[in-house]
């Protein structure tokens, strides 16, 4: 860090401004956000956005995925940028930070460089990567993903929607399918400042996490097709039950999970039914599971576990159940270079800290496939996320974007690697 | 039976022709019937076969909560009319013959009565009730329960359905809020035929069922609030999965109604998660429970073991369980006499034969209130009902349809009781 500039800070105000500011966009009820990627309110809430990004003369480059990357131009522009960023959807019943607190502290970053005649060496760009929830579109992250090459643009843009809507011409309707190419270039380095998402911080008291890997996810959609019929006359025994082996296996998910231990976890987060009514034995069922793991191995075990468990279901119903993936991403290492410089970043401004695993995917973990990256972590009050009440002190989230200024500032002045 | 007329049957053709022409209304895929109570469809359903009723010169008549009844005038309009009928009203996947059946059956015995000049003592009545099937507006047979006097037309009025409406305003929107009164008029007794719905006699090669009693109903709607949160933060320790333990309640039913064996029978027909995401774990949950048993003290049993699995999951996993009952109806056991009869004139037209209970429940439990009541089955092939591949074979139709006819005319005919 150059000396001079030690004490330069963020505008707590400004930042919190913003990040209020945005959360009107999609607001619901109790305080929290809908902006399901690429429909209205995510329309609305890019362009506000962007509107920022155009006020604080950056250079705002939309690529083809819709993918949006503003630029401040550094002395050196023949140097590889150092990039931050993350996304602006959110899920159904979505919070005011999960994402955008990330997007708009880079934001702020820039403003207080700028407000301070702060020119870097190297240009620092400041990203939000489409539809990274994957609440709408699966699979999750997939604007990172398609950034640093992991899908080609054709392939995503004909994800089907949730809704039987089609990925590309949402973008479309909403004006952000861009010109600029993707995959896009690859960054000096990524740095993600995000909420934790989880309870560790908070229950431990410690302001910064120094995010040293990203669990694997597994995503999966299960189809169990069965056979309808009436619910007083059709004896037990007779049952063909798709929604009695879909709630069967939802059971035995968590069974699983909690049989593998470690810190592996599992989610049936959507269960539908059909016809869906009281006095009907269930035909189909459509169900989605989410498996995490740090350990890729320990991850695979319980993939195999939970297909076995599929087929003893199917059979003791008679059933057929089908499942297909919808994301798959194995664990990631951080940079060790980059997670030390967040660590001495943090520890310089008198923060308490930990190292810390992500139980949540990230944009940084695709970005990372094609340059050194890290993560910063700030507490969520309760641990709660993807939820209306989802709550960070204003002073955590201050604390948060002064370590992204410096950890950024110091990247930005390096002329090598 | 008068014997000069023990030969006369009814006209196979014409009943199934009406059959065949009320299924082309709301036809759904696969060869189904789609109307559901009140709907767009049950209108043009009601509007046709009242259309029918008017063709054979009876009176019609809509009462306040827009059951119809059809009446062929006796020679004595002093003396209770008979009564039969059943209803039009279907499941989302429902089939051609459940209910329609019973109504058309009763419209053919009215026109091959006038066909051969005959005038009975007492007049006939073909009803169809509303929302016999409760699949939009618990409780199910709500039309019949309202006409016998077991629940005020207000309170059925103001009944709202799954879809967010209001019974009354969908009656009074498709026009079949009638000038009747109801409760209406009491009958000198009161027979409906129906599908089996089960494999009973289908199975024993059996043609027609007498119903001698119809199982207990008990509807409970369950609601589970829990806290949503992230799929891949929160450890599993610290969950409060509505949807998981939904799923659990749905198995824990299955195991219970295993133990308790007999007739018991138990169903989660509809379960709902919000927001229904991959990755955010379930706030809350609603789910039906259907469960039915023969034995009042049995199905009692059940509802308290269902009561207490409630409450031990929901202190498991931290989340609050509250259900309401949509729908509680003890077995009904009909009347010796018309029992008797039923199997007389169904041996005496040369049909196989069996007495048995009523797994579904029927309009005519509801009627047998206020009347001397039975039923007469005949059989699903393969037991299927509430599905689009809900069959009988034409022979069995007609053979159930010659034994309603013997049997109305019969009771038709007595001077008293």
């Amino acid at each position: 860090m150059t000396n001079e500039h030690a004490s330069l800070r963020v505008d707590r105000a400004r930042l919190l401004d913003r990040i209020f500011s945005l959360a009107e966009v999609g607001a619901i009820e109790g305080g929290g956000v809908c902006r399901l990627a690429l429909t209205d309110e995510d329309k609305a809430g890019r362009d506000l956005v962007v509107a920022w990004m155009r006020d604080l003369s950056l250079d705002v480059q939309i690529d083809a995925i819709g993918n949006v990357i503003a630029v401040r131009e550094g002395r050196d522009p023949a140097l590889a940028p150092v990039m931050t960023g993350s996304h602006i959807d959110t899920v159904r019943t979505g919070g005011k930070y999960d994402g955008n607190y990330g997007v708009l502290a880079g934001l702020e970053v820039l403003e207080t460089l700028a407000a301070a005649n702060i020119t870097t060496e190297r240009s620092i760009a400041v990203a939000f990567f489409t539809d990274e929830e994957g609440a709408r579109f699966h699979p999750d992250m997939m604007g990172s993903l398609v950034y640093a090459g992991g899908m080609s643009v054709e392939e995503a843009l004909d994800l089907p929607g949730i809704d039987g809507t089609r990925l590309g011409d949402e973008l479309n309707r909403i004006g952000y399918a861009g010109p600029s190419p993707c995959p896009g270039i690859v960054p000096h380095a990524f740095v993600e400042l995000h909420v934790e998402q989880g309870p560790v911080l908070e229950a431990e008291g410690i302001t910064i996490g120094v995010v040293e890997r990203v669990q694997g996810i597994s995503w999966q959609e299960v189809i169990v097709t069965g056979q309808s019929n009436h619910a007083g006359t059709t004896p037990m025994r007779l049952r063909h039950d798709a929604g009695y082996a879909a709630a069967l296996l939802a059971v035995r998910v968590r069974e699983i999970v909690g049989s593998a231990g470690g810190d592996q976890v599992g989610t049936v987060g959507s269960i539908q039914l059909h016809p869906d009514l009281v006095n009907v034995v269930a035909a189909r069922a459509v169900l989605t599971m989410d498996l995490r793991n740090t350990d890729n191995d320990a991850l695979s075990r319980v993939e195999r576990d939970v297909a076995t468990a599929m087929q003893e279901i199917a059979e003791a119903e008679g059933v057929t159940i089908t499942s297909r993936s919808t994301a798959r991403f194995e664990p990631v290492e951080f940079d060790p270079r980059i997670i030390n410089l967040v660590e001495v970043v943090a520890h310089d401004q008198g923060n308490t800290l930990r190292r810390m695993p992500s139980g949540a995917g990230h944009d940084a973990q695709m970005i990372a496939r094609t340059c050194p990256a890290a993560m910063i972590f700030v507490p969520s009050v309760k641990g709660l996320s993807h939820n209306v009440a989802e709550f960070t002190e204003a002073a955590d989230l201050e604390a948060g974007a002064n370590v992204l200024l410096h950890v950024l500032f110091t990247l930005a002045n390096e002329s090598s690697p």
